[in-house]
């Protein structure tokens, strides 16, 4: 009697413990999911500050420096990090056509480990009239860093 | 001098080794690439002709069967695969409003080993009137197969 009782009593034991091992694992998911979010966030929070100090240069270090870059609007696709920032600097040449801009975050949902998917709003407050728009852009961790892979906005 | 010429032609035979796994590897790669690729241009063509044939849930089948679907629009998120293709119903109630579905996509990238995101244009040619319009759609490799996790039409 005495090694079944020991053995069923270690086998409770082992499965509490890969029961509490789960629950640390997927509590550990969530926390790293919420730090994922919450990195996501400073980073489209540096770039409103930034636009909105008609900075764009800076706003646009929350994009990969990458010719992989893909910007995609009404005109097309724009292809790569230069020509990125150009096409910004011709479309909002001077401090009243950028403005201050507001973002509205709609959704941020993960894809795989490194990347996520944010759904939003811009609004520009402007002299020369205000802009809305919806985006999507898509984030992906890039050497430690969370950078902007892709974005299409109208 | 017999072993130092030995080990010598044993380095080079071994880096010649590493460098045809390295080709190897990096063409399977590609190769692996390509058929990723393939794969979500069969679904976008399956998509095209359900709806073109005004089959919307045979369309629905390219869209990831999940309340974590996102689709957005100028009307904002709808969330979930059975509100997805309630919009669709709703916004495209009979034939004439289907029409007839074409895409051009202008790019297909990879996110991480089991996503990518998709750039294009739809165009419909309707008898109330043809419509257009730019989209983002994102593909997950779940379960074998590629579905749409998240779609940005404008």
């Amino acid at each position: 009697m005495f090694i079944p009782i020991l053995s069923k009593i270690l086998m409770k034991k082992q499965l509490l413990i890969i029961f509490i091992l789960t629950l640390s694992q997927l509590s550990f998911s969530q926390s790293e999911k919420n730090n994922d979010i919450e990195s996501i966030k400073a980073v489209l929070k540096a770039q409103r500050l930034a636009w909105s100090d008609n900075d764009i240069e800076k706003f646009m270090e929350g994009y990969w420096k990458s010719d992989s870059l893909k910007f995609y609007g009404s005109n097309g696709v724009t292809y790569g990090w230069d020509n990125t920032l150009e096409r910004y600097k011709k479309a909002y040449p001077t401090k009243d056509h950028t403005g201050k801009l507001n973002f509205k975050l709609n959704a941020i949902s993960k894809i795989s480990d490194d990347s996520y998917y944010v759904m939003g709003e811009f609004h520009l407050k402007r002299e020369v009239g205000n802009a809305t728009g919806i985006f999507m852009i898509i984030f992906k961790k890039i050497n430690g860093e969370w950078k902007i892979i892709a974005d299409t906005s109208s």
